[in-house]
């Protein structure tokens, strides 16, 4: 037996008691007379102090041996401490050690193990299985063991079954790039993972089990921007015979339920809003309402007065920033630097100052005098200053979009504390690209269209699909749709994307011979738990929430893979490196 | 709203509501004057009556539209049935219909969907989605996902945590062959299909998690022997600061514990018996002990009476039946032709008959008497059969371990209904490569063994392993091991493996490494969850378990995969066919 208690156990009920613990040296204090140890696992730290003066020569030799992250075990009795500790559980009672057992020695760690490590990203992620030790990884890890415990607990209650989908599955040529695994068995044939198991979630509902729920591994071979993984972690589920009442319902539900269970926050009911809405409000299809600072339309106020720029605009659109300090004309400054950097790409920035006498200071005052201005900020407050970009609608949108967002960042707009989950629906169905001259999906092309007429209708681009997100604080968790059930339906659909039927049978061909047997209408949702764990944690990084998460190369740096395979192994599998 | 309640719920009580279903139509009988449909979704049957004196020439025409498979949604009444089907749990009340909307119309389906369906297995697979409307497959999946909600539940009331290890790692030279996959990005170098997540498991155990648990996919590109998947789900745990009795205390508990939720079955306390108690009683290291018939030693009863078959044998053994009816000598010819064929590979079988009348007839009467021969039977009961088989000790007590199942299952000595789980153990923890003239692992090169000076052996041969294996009913359901957490004893085993420190530094890199942070004493086990929930449910093929499985050349034949892929992507990974 390695102990009888961990080391977050003992209290002060325990005191008299002889008791056996094991873990780790986390830090030793050696006075002379008197040495404290204090001895860490998963569950705490307790303090274990010997009196130099009253122990055995041999115990105070093992207890010199033993040094930073050395595996013990130890025993001795529980006693009340002189100066408690108030900050852990354990802090009122330490052991008195009577015997010591190195179970196994340590090399000094290459960074400090406390929760503000001198290790760097790099060095860390090389060493993993230390940095896990640390407190917030640990965390972070049982915290995501139970967000998923409830979520799977919660689905169950409510008749979804969890079925595992296949991860040898079939190369599809849409969507993003996929992984292939070579098969040795089929000489020249690959299998691909899964970007998602939507195909085989859609079969499950062909196959009436109405409900499902999945929490599965999900692989996408992009190039990888910050905070992106090559393996991410989707809570998959679909429904039959639902509309998007149904399915928004049983998601908002479950969303409250975890902030509920797992760190006690209760949710108001979750806004819906259209993209165009969220769009022209927020200049993005994900915004973050924990503050306000809409974005508004002056297209119409602002032209006429002979500002060439802003007259040949298709769109003008502002912010306007009450702050609690003015904001500087420096800082006026480098934020029109800021948007104009090529990741924002906005040609320019016009200010106006709205200052705590009534008038105004602004970057076009040669164009406009007082009234004009105030026509054009509103009727808002003074000591305030109002941003406007102008240009393509959509380009406009975006920019001062995330200009609103570096503003609330830098100003401190943001309660950290604070929880704005909303839906936004009412995508488009299509998007029309300008090089191919046709429509793609925006989302795949098995997403139901809310008006199922759609052969009425003229422009395909104002077709509005029956798809909807799910946003919290500026983070897209997941997304999902009806689909499409009806073949009629679903070869429109096709015919608007310029498939022919036979192409149409080639690259969809299993999903469309299942549809010909009864599909039921369906549709579902995928919520990603990396980004879901992280917010709840008040976290925008990712990494954290992965036990053993790969780098920006896509490479795990502790292991050292991808790494170079034999000969033989290429041989067997029938290929050859380039 | 598509549906008020489902196809299983509506009971008596309900009797007089106007309720709406929705679920495919699973059959139908015109009589002329009534027409009665049986609507089906996953939760069951309710029977539509439709009175075509009393309906409407509309409806009924839309009620004639319809046929198998189809997916409508019903609007009526429920009345009680004058037949009530007490067979079915909606059996006492039927639904007039008033509205029927054809949802989605169904070919035929190629297969019938009842329990006895006229589906062959390639039929059935092509049409998976189709065959998991079938009770028996949909129940799989729905008992499926109740075994694994409970050993999550179960585990994580016992402090393991869930932790998602990665599916891109690193490939190795040992064991089975990993399914690779090329980076696109790292040019030239692969990822590999984790064959368990072993490593990372006890990289977790380093990084003091202290109990993890996983229900997780792993990958093995073996040759498929029928009922083997490439691809195939394991409960995978690991535990620090455990002994042998800890770990099995734990698993032993867990599958009590689901035996009894899931199937109402409570189990007595498995029995632990060593690895050579397996093979010299049953010819086995996972034997079936729901019946008896163990094997018996007659190496010395059977020498010396000049037979030279015998005389030069290291070992012989043997079995008696007791079966109701004694064996005819046709069936004793039967099993001497059954043992010689070469999957069992025995040069012959002797039989002894023990008649009623309490003479003896055998194969060997030459040589023995009756005195000899009951020498040899020991005192069994009369009106039985003893069959003997001689050569090398471990391959005559496994060629009769086979024989023994074989006639159990002849005779029907097997209650299907019982459920023997047991421990082996005591494994050995080297096997001796005559070819290669060198000393393999049995479970891999972390094993612990159970003496730890292990220095002082002088044969490799004789070293215990600190592993187990679960089984139950002649299955194994999975197996683990203490793990060597010592550095010292770690590089003993690699030098009686033949490895040099540097190889092993090679092979085994980042988790020696790991070994050398302090490493805790730790132990696990990896439990086949696909055979756990068929064996659990009295099933041999896991197949059926599966939603979708791949066939024996590891093919999906419903998405039709593995299949070629472009050239491009082919260029895009750096890699080319040969």
């Amino acid at each position: 037996m390695y102990r009888s208690h961990n080391c977050g156990e003992l209290r002060i009920k325990h005191v008299g008691q002889e008791v056996k613990l094991s873990g780790w040296i986390h830090k030793i204090r050696d006075k002379g007379s008197l040495i404290w140890i204090d001895l860490r696992d998963r569950y705490g730290i307790t303090q274990i102090i010997i009196d130099t003066n009253e122990s055995s020569k041999n115990l105070i030799e093992q207890v010199k041996k033993v040094g930073r992250e050395y595996v013990v075990s130890v025993t001795g009795s529980v006693k009340e401490r002189e100066s408690k500790n108030p900050n852990i559980g354990t802090g009122d009672v330490e052991i008195t050690l009577t015997e010591i057992e190195i179970l196994n020695k340590s090399k000094v760690p290459p960074f400090t193990l406390d929760e503000n490590t001198d290790g760097g990203d790099e060095l860390r992620m090389k060493f993993r299985y230390l940095d896990i030790r640390r407190n917030s990884i640990k965390n972070n890890l049982i915290f995501r063991n139970s967000v998923t415990l409830e979520i799977r607990k919660y689905l169950n209650e409510l008749g979804f079954i969890d079925v595992e989908t296949p991860y040898l599955i079939k190369s599809t040529p849409e969507g993003a790039r996929d992984f292939v695994v070579p098969s040795r068995i089929n000489k020249g044939e690959f299998y691909a993972l899964p970007q998602s198991p939507q195909t085989f979630k859609q079969l499950l509902m062909v196959g009436g089990i109405d409900k499902y729920c999945q929490v599965v591994k999900c692989f996408r071979d992009e190039d990888l921007r910050s905070d992106r993984q090559p393996e991410f972690t989707q809570i998959d589920c679909e429904m039959s015979f639902v509309n998007q009442n149904d399915v928004l319902l049983v998601f908002e539900n479950l969303i409250k339920n975890i902030f509920k269970k797992c760190i006690g926050v209760e949710l108001d009911d979750f806004p819906k809003i259209s993209y165009w809405e969220a769009i022209e409000n927020y200049g993005s299809d994900k915004p973050d309402t924990r503050f306000d600072m809409k974005i508004f339309d002056c297209t119409k106020s602002s032209k006429g007065k002979g500002f060439k720029i802003l007259d040949d605009s298709e769109y003008v659109c502002g912010i306007t920033v009450n702050s609690a300090e003015p904001l500087s004309r420096k800082q006026i400054d480098q934020y029109t630097d800021w948007v104009k950097q090529p990741q924002i790409g906005a040609k320019g920035l016009i200010w106006i100052k709205h200052n705590n006498d009534g008038s105004f200071k602004s970057s076009i005052d040669k164009f406009y005098n007082h009234d004009d201005l105030l026509k054009i900020v509103g009727n808002f407050s003074e000591d305030s200053t109002t941003f406007l970009i102008s240009g393509n609608k959509m380009k406009s949108l975006t920019q001062l979009g995330q200009l609103r967002l570096k503003i609330a960042d830098d100003l401190k707009l943001i309660d950290p504390k604070k929880f704005c989950p909303l839906w936004v629906n009412d995508f488009p169905l299509f998007d029309w690209d300008e090089d191919d001259k046709k429509y793609h999906s925006i989302h795949h092309p098995f997403t139901s269209p809310k008006d199922k007429n759609i052969h009425d209708i003229k422009e395909p681009s104002n077709v509005v699909a029956d798809a909807y997100d799910l946003v919290i604080n500026g983070n897209e968790i997941g997304g999902g749709s009806i689909r499409i059930h009806n073949r009629d339906l679903q070869n429109q659909i096709f015919s608007i994307l310029g498939f022919s039927e036979k192409e149409a049978k080639e690259q969809f061909g299993f999903l469309m011979n299942a549809f010909e047997y009864g599909a039921p209408p369906h549709g579902g949702i995928a919520l990603g738990l990396d980004r879901l764990v992280a917010v709840m944690n008040g976290d925008n990084s990712i990494r954290d929430y992965i036990a053993f998460p790969k780098n920006n190369s896509g490479r795990d740096v502790m292991i050292d893979s991808p790494s170079p395979i034999d000969n033989d192994q290429l041989d067997e599998l029938n290929i050859k490196l380039k």
